[in-house]
């Protein structure tokens, strides 16, 4: 049985200077790491504002490779702390192919794996359709001194696909960095139900797949000439119950230090034995787009007699 | 656009008479008709109490056939009151062969299809695998004349994959007839977080794919010889953004109606647009019972040059 541990969620505010965002991240994370920390989060493209308000191509200039600059600076805080960091970077992978990706440092300092947003939004003052190609990685779980961890990115925390896939993969916390907010025009009517909703669909995933679900957002109101986003903050962790642990301020930065009982994991899923029962028979379907026009209606599974009218 | 209309869940408390229960799941249809839902729902196997506390052979006897006297009963009413009803049933399929049904009946009387609950449980007080044969209906939704619906059964509640799957086959409304309730001995150390659990990770479901979600419980405490549950009732109906638009007591019967407005479904999936960007080039691995054992680490995807120590 392993002892709990901590993990860290560093909640960020970025300014317009990456260089000061990153300056900013490694003095959170040795402070997370001083607390004790050993796995540290950074909010989805830490090391920038949120450029995708605007669909301008000058802010591919944002992008780095991996390995590159960013991820050596924060290798050397997670050598130097022994811990393992999620570092979120606007990837540039080649010329004209860029990603939203992760990549997980190990305490070596070393880039363990990369994951790459699987799944990309794409709606007003979101247009991420513009800049980032869908990743490539798939869906995994990788091995940590302390857990078997899956990064996930923002809107994949919407898809019980991805979460799925990494608990299938032996996943015990997943870790959600993003950057989601309200829209000023939308607040009034719809800012709690949208809060809601995402605090809802994630605690349903760490239910459903019985381990620790983490996210990390951003917080403060950001703005690109004419769009603003009012980052909500509110990172949360989650545990294989859907209690929420610990829960970040929602309009200011904050290091959301949370404690992590592995045993929990099994303690849940041997009582909510889902992955037991799971029908991987009959769920084909999951691979289609949409079935409701692809196939003939249901009752002609069944008995002819039910669609004989038995009555005048 | 179609016009909001009604549908009502009827949440019973079973006594020992299945004829007793039998009439009253009649009144009940009977009295939300005239109140005007167009769509009823029955709990999970609402024509007894919860047998599967224990395993006893004699209790195969309160099965039978569909078609049979229940469904007939009920198809009746269905046709005077012009209504679909969701008669969640034990049925008899043939000699030693039994499942957790439901049978959907249209306003004409007749049985439009049946639903075989396709994720059997079995706990301690819930020993369903020693009475029922896993579905073979697969999710699927049909067409009433209101709304394009879909039942699930229960247990189902706690998988994503049926949610979805019924999502993409054209759902409009997820129903779920239930039998969930406290153990006494574990309600008051685990009694809030198992019922919160239970109504966030459906609420989910109804975020995740952009439909009402309609969950029809029991309530009231039932024992068979030294096992009790305490059914918590509770049932909800969950809009397309996770609002919970109306909720039953804990304790006690209750017709519960609930305005549907469907055109919520097409805005709400215009603003959360999650069937536009699932990655189904990326999902093979649900067909898996796990992964984490049968595939090389996930590093392997990457470039060699990651696996690499950078630092000495």
């Amino acid at each position: 049985m392993t002892e709990p541990f901590r993990i860290a969620l560093i909640q960020t505010t970025p300014e317009n200077d990456p260089e000061a965002n990153l300056l900013r991240a490694e003095r959170m994370c040795r402070e997370a790491a001083a607390k004790g920390a050993v796995i540290l989060c950074l909010p989805e493209l830490f090391r920038s504002r949120y450029f995708c308000q605007k669909e301008d191509a000058t802010f591919f200039d944002l992008a780095e490779p991996i390995p590159g600059p960013t991820v050596d600076r924060l290798g050397t805080v997670a050598l130097e702390t022994e811990t393992t960091i999620i570092a979120p970077l606007f990837e540039k992978r080649g010329p004209g192919l860029y990603h939203n990706s992760a990549a997980i440092l190990s305490p070596s300092g070393d880039i363990q794996t990369l994951y790459r947003k699987m799944h990309i939004p794409d709606d007003p003052s979101y247009y991420e359709k513009f800049y980032f190609t869908p990743g490539d990685t798939g869906f995994f779980a990788v091995d940590t001194p302390h857990a078997r961890i899956a990064v996930l990115i923002c809107w994949d925390q919407w898809f019980p696909e991805a979460a799925r896939l990494a608990a299938l993969d032996g996943a015990e916390i997943l870790f959600y960095p993003t950057a989601i907010g309200w829209l000023p025009q939308e607040k009034a009517e719809f800012g709690e139900t949208q809060y809601d909703a995402w605090r809802t669909v994630q605690r349903g995933h760490a239910i459903a797949n019985g381990l620790f679900a983490a996210t990390v957002n951003r917080a403060g109101r950001e703005e690109i000439e004419d769009s603003s986003i009012e980052f909500w903050g509110g990172s949360f962790v989650s545990d294989p119950q859907g209690r929420v642990l610990a829960e970040a301020a929602r309009d200011a930065e904050e290091i959301l230090m949370t404690e992590i009982d592995l045993s929990l994991v099994e303690e849940t899923r041997r009582n909510w034995p889902f992955l037991r029962d799971r029908r991987i028979d009959a769920y084909d379907g999951l691979l289609q787009r949409f079935r409701s026009d692809t196939h003939p209606p249901s009752s002609s599974s069944l008995d002819p007699s039910f669609s004989s009218s038995k009555r005048r």
